[in-house]
């Protein structure tokens, strides 16, 4: 097999990690079933629930799995991680320390590439789990950043927690439009940027008939990024082999 | 994990792959990212092209990565396999002698629910890769059952190879309306029952806005089963625990 292997820690959600699956896929540059990227996927729709933890503190934990499907990703080959769920990143640090490979860090890369894209003027909207929005992870690499963050309103906050736990994980049908008109309301607040920061809210963005530019999609960025990093070490191995 | 673990050998091709597992995430009854089912995907696109060796005995023999990647899953902790791949299933039998695990085998699955459900009175057309049809698996799985396959004319296959490889596999864009102007002419011409036999036709498939009753999708019929597969053990295990 090519390398370097991506491990993908999935199952959280698992429509999401088919999902993450098919954009690496549609961003590689390959022509032939062969120029692709291999990919080994660890689909553990076990992992607990990771809003209930953060929350409430709800047992069980989720990390003691997270860290088992990166070891396990680690010895049967991957050179570098990543988890298609921003709610996971709340056990980003232990999880990476548990691995001697490098785990892509969703929250920090959609940071940057919006810091990046709007010079640091820009005012961001969170769309996210409760449990990503009270563990204030985006809301700090933004702060390092300069950057200011804001939240939809509780009667958003509820739309959304049920398009992402009624509808999608719960394979029931949704209307996009919900996702759409709550990412208009917050950019006509004054959030210059929405950020679709949770892979179930992801999965939706995808069937969008109008995608606005100022909406980024995190799991797109990890998708890019994850792409990045395999072309670079492709064009560096076949420099290498001249 | 939940057991069974379905062990996928995937990136034959890549899309079909992910699509393969939203297939199954759709089709599984679960209400939260905890009822679905495990699964190890191992997506290498490096395993060389089956048509290519089918057809013109081209080297490399993709036969011993397969058996590699069917290996690896089941030491791996994969409970049954699956490969969302027609063509490598001429393959199937050497595959499935290297494991001790069961290999779900898509052409006969397939053909147990076309003869269930046209009582074995269909005249069957096949829409597939040249190494496919050449390899005369299906035939032969429709032959024991005493049903005729039909196969597309030569300017049909032509296109369908186009589609398979410059198009699907090859990440460029496509006309849906070929693969249904094709099934609709074959339908035409007697076919009462037309299988989409390469996978990478049932990423194409599952665009089209009006999908005919007598249009069956290989790639979802595995997903059935496999599902299936994975319902029947949960409830017997749950049955044990009682």
């Amino acid at each position: 097999m090519h390398k370097p292997v991506l491990g993908i820690i999935g199952g959280v959600g698992p429509l999401a990690t088919a999902y993450f699956m098919q954009l690496l896929i549609q961003k590689t540059e390959a022509h032939t079933d062969q120029e692709n990227m291999p990919m080994i996927v660890f689909n553990d729709p076990q992992i607990p629930d990771r809003t209930s933890y953060i929350l409430d503190n709800a047992e069980p934990d989720p990390l003691p799995e997270l860290v088992k499907v990166a070891q396990w990703l680690q010895n049967a080959g991957a050179d570098f991680l990543a988890i298609p769920c921003n709610t996971a990143h709340y056990f980003y640090d232990s999880i990476s320390e548990s691995v001697s490979i490098p785990l892509v860090n969703i929250l920090q890369e959609t940071a940057d590439v919006i810091a990046k894209k709007t010079n640091k003027h820009a005012t961001v909207g969170l769309m996210a789990t409760r449990g990503t929005i009270a563990s204030n992870l985006y809301q700090g690499y933004f702060a390092q950043l300069g950057m200011d963050v804001k939240i939809p309103t509780e009667a958003e906050q509820d739309l959304l927690m049920g398009l992402i736990y009624d509808c999608v994980k719960a394979n029931r049908p949704y209307d996009e439009n919900v996702l759409l008109n709550i990412a208009h309301n917050m950019h006509d607040k004054g959030c210059d940027t929405v950020i679709i920061g949770c892979t179930e809210l992801s999965v939706i963005y995808q069937n969008l008939a109008q995608k606005p530019a100022w909406l980024i999609d995190a799991l797109d960025v990890l998708a890019e990024t994850c792409c990045m990093i395999y072309k670079l070490a492709r064009d560096e191995d076949n420099a290498c082999d001249m």
